[in-house]
């Protein structure tokens, strides 16, 4: 992590541990360059982040004012960190239905831009959240990327083992999202009566490089699945 | 709009005319600054505001290269033009409900941070894409800040109006996103049945000042709704 991200994650623990709410007004720039002892540049960088991620707005010739209020147990849709970051009040678990090395369909191969002859790793999961299902997701990694993935692997955090052993980057992603209805099957894993609603997402992560290694598919149980995102007029 | 935005929307109309997909590499700066005769701390800008928005993702060392690759007829949940632009394609209708001047709700007041005794605009639309039933809409504008709205106004784009009528500059918006079932008079409106289901999107639009002017509450017709975003690894 670069210094400025630190500062940025420092300053945003500054904010939860104050309970500052929107429109409350930070330190001034040289306060914080002296509070995080860090130069001007670096404060700056980290401001822009904070304010990219909506943590915070900048008013020219007013001072910076916290953003967020966040409702509680939401999952946050603008971000790369896989959601059990965004759950850390809650008990997250996962039980694996699938997993093995497969060729790729029309559909996946199109979407992770490889070869139907390329290998993928399947994965079928059911995660549950405090005892609850909380969505059935069926995911194929493009195998030349992500190499190797085991039981053991996929019952944790696939995404922390891509950074942390693999040492990949994981860079943007494109997230698609409809209302739809349970079919028999996704009932049964959610534990759902089949026909109840569901958020249907599918998502394609890349590495910071452009290379697309992951196609998700996830059926959320609507009971126990509120998103939350930051929309930002600053852009066009 | 400033010069780089302005340069990053020709850039955008570059990249659509030319048709260019996703890994596509864009010439290099030079040939940018050349071809649309600005200065390189404007194309730099253009560039970042174009990566941010997910359109474009840079290489150091590399070069620029296109992102989006978005399929047809969804909805960008990440941006504050209103979805009008999105769907620029499809025949966009509204059917005026009901429009009148209210005391807020509890709900109302804590979510656009007013007073209980202040006035809200309360708009309720139908939206129609194509002759079918898009959305249920229900709208609460502060009315200290959106002074003035009539039929003909909320009939069309409320947010156009605002920009250009009020002269306001939309800034950014809290969003918060839900699957449910379709309550009767929903069903009715939307021209479903009762207990089909819905996305449920929350809105919470400020003004660049961080002023909240808008507290909306949607319910889609999951047959014709279905929404775009990106996701952004660099955020921490």
């Amino acid at each position: 992590m670069l210094k400025y991200q630190q500062i940025a994650k420092e300053i945003e623990k500054y904010i939860e541990d104050h309970s500052l709410q929107q429109g409350e007004k930070l330190p001034v720039l040289e306060s914080l360059m002296t509070q995080f002892k860090v130069s001007k540049s670096t404060i700056t960088k980290s401001l822009d982040l904070l304010e990219r991620k909506g943590v915070i707005f900048q008013l020219r010739g007013s001072g910076i004012f916290v953003r967020r209020q966040k409702r509680k147990g939401y999952i946050t849709l603008f971000t790369n960190q896989g959601f059990k970051k965004d759950l850390e009040d809650f008990q997250l678990s996962s039980e694996v239905i699938e997993l093995e090395v497969r060729k790729p369909t029309d559909e996946v191969a199109f979407n992770l831009n490889m070869d139907l002859n390329d290998d993928v790793y399947y994965v079928k999961r059911v995660r549950y959240i405090n005892g609850e299902t909380l969505c059935l997701e069926e995911s194929y990694y493009n195998k030349s990327i992500v190499t190797y993935l085991n039981n053991e692997i996929v019952k944790d955090s696939i995404f922390d083992y891509i950074r942390d052993a693999l040492g990949l980057q994981v860079g943007f992603s494109d997230i698609y999202l409809q209302a739809g209805m349970l079919t028999e099957e996704e009932a049964r894993y959610l534990k759902l009566e089949t026909g109840a609603p569901k958020l249907y997402v599918e998502s394609i992560f890349h590495l910071t490089n452009g290379l697309p290694f992951d196609f998700s598919k996830i059926s959320y149980n609507y009971k126990q699945s509120q998103f939350y995102m930051q929309g930002n007029g600053q852009l066009l």
